[in-house]
């Protein structure tokens, strides 16, 4: 086992990677920038390294200084966390270059995951089902038409290179096909300098689910309760559940044998997520992987009782799966409300300050709230206003539900505005209680007529006295 | 089911019956001494009264002002918590002839089970071992003789009007009874005009062990597992765990079987729990039952999965048990460490002060503090120091220590002492670590090492230059 090992991040989950290591008994290793010096995380590990300025690239992102600050301390590995350099294969290949071990997959894993097509082809290599799509470049309308005949209405046409919503259309029908095409060909062309095209199915009234597996080196492979992360606002996760009760334990058994598939057909290390779309008939499309430990592996901590960092680290010591997959049924139900530091009235803009109170609702059951906050922190503009992730646990998914408009009627946050008042009417809402929500809900349905009562940067009729 | 319940009570264990019925959905009423008049069982509860002054006689012991205000404030029911009158038999009478539910058992079972000498012949009469003793008084130094010889020494000779250490004799050996049964039944007469003597096996290397129930009013009982809550001071429990390291499933069966039995001897109802010493051969002897929820009920709670609360209202309302034995596995273990607004380095006197500064370790799996307190709040001198009960639970003992380790070194609670560092301190012992610590084992052996390091009242040696 490890004695000592370098934690790439900042924020709750650096504090929470540095507990679990704590209680490993392994010395852990912060890094900071210049505007994290009085950071929960820094306060806790044992030795902290100041690796560059404010800025993300500067310091978070510095991939010469923190390697040189994980060498420098004697660190024998590194944990990326999330976001920033996690799903970097190159820091990934020279921290093995350095002689530090990855909590991670294989840099090749991470290459091949992070590359949309090829993380594609690969699933449909491994019998993993895809979103339907033009399995090749598209050379002219009349192609064009058979393919989307062959997926099925309405497509999204695409240019190869595209970017900035170039070269890209929505297809609702045959008609529409060959001027589309045309169009959009054009467009690449001048845009890009590369007319290559496809098609993909546009996947509607859809779910996305994800399901968290596990690897170890001697090739054991697991996968725990499927995630509905359903509910997203520009592309960002606002409130994760587990499990989703829709889905019945044989889909469940279905859709953990897809994973595990594709898990051994990449030879994938330690632990990762895959997402999916599911749509009303409960098909299962691969969307991507995420090939480190997610933001939302709370609740699945919650609902199976295991330690996900501390599996990690062991499995990437060479230890075997410390669980079972007979260990890993769902026990009741968990979700997890995302505070951000933010303004959902106006615009959800991202807000700072001081924390100058703060109440923590602690005690009672199934209460859970990984954050780095203390009374007194600033909340600085440099980085993700997710300043913490308050999770409840229930028997089943109304008493997770109930526990947590208790918590959120208790916590206190000030000194920033947060989205507390947002995920509470969220949590009232009849379509979040049928959990019946698809991934354009929230954006579509619910925002625009929550924002119609509290937004306050729309306009407002004025009449005279 | 209620739709509004009256909580007898203040602190922590106020605040954790008001969430949890929050949580079923029933309004709450909080009573209050004018000393709690900013408390955070008052911030919670959907209705406050205030029933008298700072001292409890006054108000949390004022019968007449408590009923007033459940009737007054049209509560159906009353939980009294621990402590105060949560086993006051004549106060559960009243509620009822109010027309108050009492969440707890009969009031005839409380006056049994308060009365020692009562309770002791209904768990002989049940087939309940008890702890060995004369049966009847002893009427001279031969038949104390006789008993002594029986029971096996050493034993306590009390005179049953005994108090205040009058009247009461240790008996190590048959040459010592003569005399000592003379002098103790004359010291007895003098001082309480009664002289019958009675002797009881003293029980030596023991643990305090025990047993939780739960009995609904259609007859079904269940036992959860045992709590070892032998780390005790002044009769007071510092800290406990759950389950005994040192006890088997077989004998864990075997004690639910008696405290079972226990229970249904006397009709119980609601939850409560069974006190034993068990021996170094693991006899289990009946010490007392206690008829209501207890401060420790936290670590069962943890390592279950069970909301005792949520149970004993659901049951009090008549409905049946909502989990069955099979149910009440342990999964891992728990420990909890009460803390105390005390200063053990001073005699562990009661520290009072308004806290300036909190910090709660919340985050990761297996962390819960039930408490009351908040920042900026006062500690007053009224009521009991205990202002916290920390909770840590790991897959097993040993990862539930190492959590409570790195929970305490984060805990910051400032502005009073407490007994935060004795704790810490315990937790490193390594008679802690194998469990084989007995009921005097805090007192007689870890204390006065421990004090003659920390305690800042014993005389110092001064040495000249």
């Amino acid at each position: 086992m490890f004695s000592k090992i370098l934690v790439a991040n900042r924020g709750e989950i650096a504090v929470r990677i540095i507990r679990s290591l704590r209680e490993l008994g392994i010395k852990s290793v912060a890094i900071y920038s210049t505007a994290d010096r009085e950071s929960l995380h820094v306060q806790l590990a044992d030795e902290a390294v100041c690796v560059g300025g404010p800025k993300p690239q500067d310091s978070y992102l510095n991939i010469k200084n923190i390697l040189s600050a994980a060498v420098g301390t004697g660190a024998e590995a590194i944990h990326p966390g999330f976001g920033f350099l996690s799903e970097n294969a190159d820091f990934a290949q020279m921290c093995q270059a350095c002689g530090l071990v990855w909590i991670g997959p294989k840099p090749e894993t991470i290459n091949l995951m992070g590359n949309k097509e090829h993380a594609r082809e690969q699933m449909i290599k491994s019998g993993v089902p895809v979103i339907p799509g033009s399995n090749d470049f598209i050379q002219n309308p009349q192609a064009a038409e058979q393919e989307a005949e062959r997926i099925g209405y309405p497509v999204l046409l695409k240019a190869a290179a595209g970017g900035g919503g170039k070269g890209i259309r929505r297809i609702e029908r045959r008609s529409e096909v060959a001027s589309a095409f045309t169009e959009a060909q054009n467009e690449a062309r001048v845009s890009f300098g590369d007319d290559r095209m496809y098609l993909e199915k546009i996947m509607e009234n859809c779910k996305h689910i994800e399901m968290q597996i596990f690897r170890d080196n001697q090739g054991h492979c697991v996968y725990f309760p499927e995630r509905d992360c359903s509910l997203q606002r520009n592309r960002q996760k606002v409130l994760e559940e587990s499990p989703c009760q829709l889905i019945t334990p044989a889909e469940r058994a279905k859709l953990g044998e897809i994973a595990t598939k594709a898990a051994n057909a990449v030879d994938y290390r330690n632990t990762g997520t895959i997402e999916f779309l599911m749509d009303q008939q409960h098909h299962f499309y691969f969307m991507e992987m995420n090939t480190r430990i997610q933001v939302e592996h709370t609740i699945t901590e919650m609902v199976t009782g295991v330690d996900l960092v501390k599996a990690q680290i062991k499995v990437a010591a060479g230890e075997a799966l410390p669980f079972q997959q007979a260990d890993l049924l769902p026990h009741g139900a968990a979700i997890e409300c995302r505070i951000n530091a933010e303004d959902p009235a106006h615009n959800f803009m991202p807000s700072i300050g001081t924390i100058d109170y703060l109440y923590l609702p602690v005690g009672n059951l199934g209460m859970r709230m990984d954050t780095a906050l203390y009374q007194g922190m600033k909340i600085s503009p440099f980085y993700d206003s997710m300043i913490a992730k308050l999770v409840a646990h229930g028997n089943d998914r109304h008493e997770a539900i109930i526990k947590m408009q208790r918590l959120l009627d208790e916590l206190v946050i000030s000194g920033v505005e947060t989205n507390q008042q947002f995920h509470q009417d969220l949590l009232h809402d009849p379509v979040f209680a049928s959990e019946k929500y698809t991934t354009t809900y929230l954006e579509d349905s619910f925002l625009p007529s929550w924002k119609e009562e509290h937004d306050e940067t729309l306009p407002t009729e004025k009449y005279a006295d």
